[in-house]
């Protein structure tokens, strides 16, 4: 299990990486790498303040942002907080 | 749906992306991509200062500073309300 | 019309754009571009400090820091006030 | 014996560098190399604020932020905590 | 007439400008560019803080620092104080 | 006699400077300079923060970010203790 | 005369550059240049800091951080104290 530290978070890329449920393809210009993901698990925070994302949450960010690690065979990302850009809902 | 996070803002470009109603053709030197689109999300602020720009608003900005991402078929650019230069009215 | 916001400023580049009505020349080393405009739009300020230009003022600026947009057929810079170097008085 | 200064931590890779017991690959995108290490000794922190990794925390990090050192024919990992992504757990 | 804006200063470079009256040659390894001038205009100060410089006061200064400009066909400087090295006594 | 400003400190690489006494070789990746060396000066601090390392410990450092300088035949370097990593005991 | 402003210094280079009186040999390894000087004036300090070093110090510093400029037919270092690495006694 990868328990990040002060306000890093961890992410898990969707299966079908680029699409969602309903259909929905994300791409980013930058490097067309997919840029959506759900949250796996959230640092403590950073200075006292907690993260506003929680676990569970499918979230767009910055691709280039992220460290990419392989871990018990899944990828997974880990970036800050901060380079998360928004919450999909409804994904 | 897409909640931005923080300062970030998500805009949607308008149809003809060039032209606002009243003919106004916006253009970017650095890039000549448009630089006008509407706003469709705000974030919740940071630090405790809410946003100045809200839902529905035309605005100006940064074109470089943007992350494009399609999302339900639809275009989006996510950005920070920092990189907003201005907001256009009567367009 | 164009509301910029924070600490943003609009500018409209003189007609005849090297010349002042006295004659004055200005030009730019570094690009050649003029670097002289009319004051068109002050945003509110930031962190509660007021802008020191004002709408009228003929100001000098660091051409490279600007955005230039085309609206309504005319073009305006935009920029932030900390680039703006000095007002011209008697131009 | 290694004492870090500050918010420096000390790491030591493990033997089979990109396996872990129970078979995990880590491996970075960025250079292709590991990314997970023993922490060995940890710094008493800065300005008043102790570390959050303790002596024996597997750890991702940030591979490109370290700085390789051999002493007493084992090699260790320098870096700042910060650089530190995650603790691995059941590792 | 230019009037300088926070912490910016207006320089013009002295007619003979690598001599100085008492024959000083002043030379700038960089760029070969004169380094001297002479302060026609302070700006009010930023944050509360007068500027150091007064108006005639001799200066020497970083050259890659400045924006030049011409105006009433007379070329003209203009820089942050920071970037102001030292005045000049009896040049 | 070097005597160090501020938060500088003074570094007398080790005379045998890839091994220790106990043959610990020390090597680093970027560049493959030895990066032990002996503090003999340490500044007076800045900000009332006194330093950490004192004359006579054994440090390993970013080798990048010395100044290197001879003086009195002996070949010193310079840095800031913040660039210093570790204090190497029993060496 | 050279009057630094702020945390500016001056220096005099030594005019057998190289070496001091007794035979001590400067030399800076990113650019081969001397990094021995005297120092002939420094400014008043910073927001309410005086200065750590006087006039008639010897000092080594960053070779890189200095404008050169040349004054009554003397060359002349100017540089921030930041820069100044140590003060040389009995060289």
């Amino acid at each position: 299990m990868l328990k990040p530290l002060y306000d890093h978070v961890v992410l898990e890329p969707e299966k079908e990486e680029n699409k969602t449920k309903s259909g929905i393809i994300l791409t980013a210009k930058d490097n067309e790498r997919p840029q959506m993901a759900k949250v796996t698990a959230v640092g403590p925070g950073k200075e006292g303040n907690a993260l506003s994302v929680k676990v569970g949450d499918k979230v767009v960010f910055k691709a280039y942002a992220t460290t990419e690690i392989t871990f018990d065979d899944k990828k997974y990302l880990i970036l800050k907080e901060s380079d998360i850009l928004a919450i999909v809902e409804g994904a």
